[in-house]
């Protein structure tokens, strides 16, 4: 890189309220949120706004989820550069993707829409990724069997790993953590998809190709919308532990993907809102009917 | 409205484990979140994911601070209808804004960016709007001194209406309150932007024109980033009270606007981050040096 970032957060002088009386004028640090602005092949794709910390990670994973490219060798180079504000990422992609991206580009152009997040119609919004689960249990992911302790330790590790939440006390963290709970990358950012994004490019970068498929799972600090089940299944995350609420569309969404949702996960506390049979809950018959969810 | 609004939450069996220990297996409320995509006479503007509950105020804030119109009487008619997946909100601008937008879409196309979030470049994306304070004064906030009484009611009153919240565990709120700190409109959203720009929909045509001005100030339950700040100003809001963190771009923003910021307002606490002079802290002087971003 040859520019220098700018920081992830920086001081401010406020005043302090506590129990209804001001305390003296201090000095307090405050998350920083930077425009960054996607390019492909030289083409402006996306303007986003992250904290500017992990940005390849950030490119990779963002690229990856999507489905600019397919697969991590589809990404052939990542350029961070300053821009008039904020930060431009460069990003080149084998002559199939951007032609692909061209071509959808044109599409939406012909059908007029301003294709806002590059979707133009709600069918394409809400297009299903493929889902995790195949007859032939290639992801490796069926092996997975979480213990809670294991799902504490990760609560444990990642509390302890988010450095710029305990500075600022306003961004989110991802972590990708082994099937023993043991925190492999963590992630933070002011934005809970970017974070998301960058622990996804983060895990993709660090692990060969043929690795991608490790059985371990995905701890977020928010909620798991649509959106972030979305991310997780295109990267083939087989459970997603989030420790607050999910919504409805994002549990129909895990269900069908074959994705193991949990949501409130908070030191001994969970809700297993799909796919059980990845989760120790400690009992052998889940007793759920054939209208459940969560089979 | 001539069809049914999909339900704003939805039941699912759910395993829950407390302590450790499983429960048997409950039924469980979850948020909907429903595809929502914008049409502006009759051209698809923007696909957004939310709550399928008061749409129309949602249709009139997201045209008002995504500065799609100017003013309440700008927007035509607004149409909820059914798609094919989610709901079309079919919105009608007089023709002056319609060409406008016709117009940045030209540009945009011209420009070959996508357009995503309908801003192709950085300086367009976190461009400020119209500051608060104007040297006539003419929007009535000046004469605004919230007392830490009034924040506190309104936090009261606010919790006793997020009914979604208490049903879901998962929406934010956005909540219009007078300088006494009553609340005037709630309203609830998946999105914390979405819930914000529907209670300014709420407020826009709720008031009659020259009411729209009225002294008050602005809760949300969520974070205060630089879009949440930067639609507040829009809609010019005098004051927004954060019960979570800001960034450092939402404090800038502020300052620069004149919008008084304020976070981790919870019961007797908060923190002032700028444009003090709107809140009564208990202190005349309010001892900022000249570097302050709170004068």
């Amino acid at each position: 890189m040859v520019f220098e970032l700018p920081p992830s957060a920086s001081r401010a002088e406020v005043l302090r309220v506590r129990a209804g009386e001001l305390r003296p004028a201090v000095t307090d640090w405050l998350a920083e949120e930077v425009p960054i602005a996607f390019e492909v092949n030289g083409l402006s794709h996306a303007i986003m706004l992250a904290s500017p910390i992990d940005l390849e990670d950030y490119a990779l994973g963002f690229a990856l989820t999507e489905g600019l490219i397919d697969r991590v060798d589809d990404l052939l180079d990542i350029e961070v550069e300053p821009a008039e504000i904020g930060i431009t990422l460069q990003l080149r992609v084998t002559l199939r993707c951007f032609m692909r991206m061209k071509e959808r580009r044109r599409v939406l152009a012909g059908r007029t829409g301003c294709g806002l997040c590059g979707k133009d119609s709600l069918k394409e919004a809400v297009q299903a990724p493929k889902p995790l689960i195949s007859s032939t249990g290639l992801d490796g992911s069926e092996n997975l069997y979480l213990s809670k302790a294991a799902l504490q330790k990760a609560q444990t590790e990642l509390l302890a790993r988010q450095s710029l939440q305990r500075q600022t006390g306003a961004v989110h963290a991802a972590a990708w953590c082994d099937g023993e709970g043991a925190v492999q990358w963590v992630r933070e950012d002011v934005g809970r998809h970017n974070a998301l994004d960058k622990v996804i490019g983060a895990r993709a970068s660090g692990l060969a190709e043929d690795e991608v498929s490790t059985a371990g799972f995905m701890l977020i600090t928010s909620r798991a919308s649509f959106e972030m089940v979305h991310k997780a299944v295109t990267a083939r995350v087989p459970v997603l532990a989030a420790m607050s609420a999910p919504t409805a569309l994002a549990v129909r969404m895990a269900d069908q993907a074959g994705l193991t949702l949990l949501g409130f996960v908070r030191s001994g506390d969970m809700v297993v809102y799909t796919h059980a049979h990845r989760i120790d809950t400690g009992c052998e018959h889940h007793g759920a009917g054939k209208d459940s969810t969560w089979t």
